[in-house]
């Protein structure tokens, strides 16, 4: 085991270096795919760090003292103003090779209105769409997708009918 | 727009600031869904970046001068020495409120051997599993798994059969 030297210890995330690996240390994180009548939750917002917008669902990083439910549940309350049920579904790596970003990603059932405010640094639309249609659109390089978004995807075809793509 | 400041300059990512963001420039990276006999092709690997070792699906990055379907081909044969016909399923962003890593997802058909080698720093084994048992360790967290390891499990289950997890 070789020791990590640290280039930067930030924010929300640390450099350093482990050998000839360059490493991120970034806090753990959610995401929440909620449906009604058919559609998926979506959020909109404007990414800096990919330069474009991407459509993705409800996420966010996992606040120091927070369980990841607790996380889950304040973030979809952020970002689309919605509460519910909330099932654990999975977790996994964003990008194991050079970060430890984890998501735990939820699904929300028996929706119904919270209130909640983005972060003040956030613009965020909240969009419903037709999972499938996102699917195709991310497919075809018209929209911008994130991992949670499109395991949310997959998620709820899965669910819900096996449906060729 | 706000300027981007440079923090670091590196090998496979680059650290900056733009306004409050901590932003990781980070090449594009490629993921391969292969199946076999209701079995999905893993690798496992330590992973210095999360302290432990994943179960992933051949993944890495692109090349300069590769096509993501290059990429996917080599990584394939480096990886689990095998060579097929890849059909391009989609693409994500793995944490795009940081990083701009984007991963092109590959589907392999008519797998058939091929040659080639995983790179000296990667120890990898290779490992066929069925897609619902990876699924059901991960929630349970047994293994750890990454994010295109996710999609692909989904996506598997979800053109073979709608199977309720």
């Amino acid at each position: 085991m070789q020791a990590r030297r640290y280039l930067y210890r930030g924010r929300i995330l640390n450099l350093a270096l482990e050998g000839n690996f360059e490493i991120v240390e970034h806090d753990p994180a959610v995401a929440v795919l909620a449906e009604r009548e058919g559609r998926l939750l979506f959020v909109r917002q404007h990414r800096p760090a990919v330069g474009t917008s991407t459509l993705e669902i409800p996420a966010g990083l996992i606040h120091r003292g927070e369980t990841p439910l607790e996380a889950a549940q304040r973030e979809l309350a952020e970002e689309a103003q919605m509460g519910g049920e909330l099932e654990f579904l999975n977790s996994f790596y964003v990008s194991p090779g050079f970060c430890d970003e984890k998501v735990y990603l939820f699904r929300a059932r028996n929706l119904r209105p919270a209130s909640g405010l983005p972060d003040p640094d956030e613009e965020i639309a909240v969009e419903w769409h037709e999972p499938l249609a996102v699917y195709r659109a991310a497919r075809a390089g018209e929209v911008q997708i994130s991992a949670p978004a499109l395991a949310g995807i997959l998620f709820y075809l899965l669910e819900v009918a096996s449906i060729p793509l």
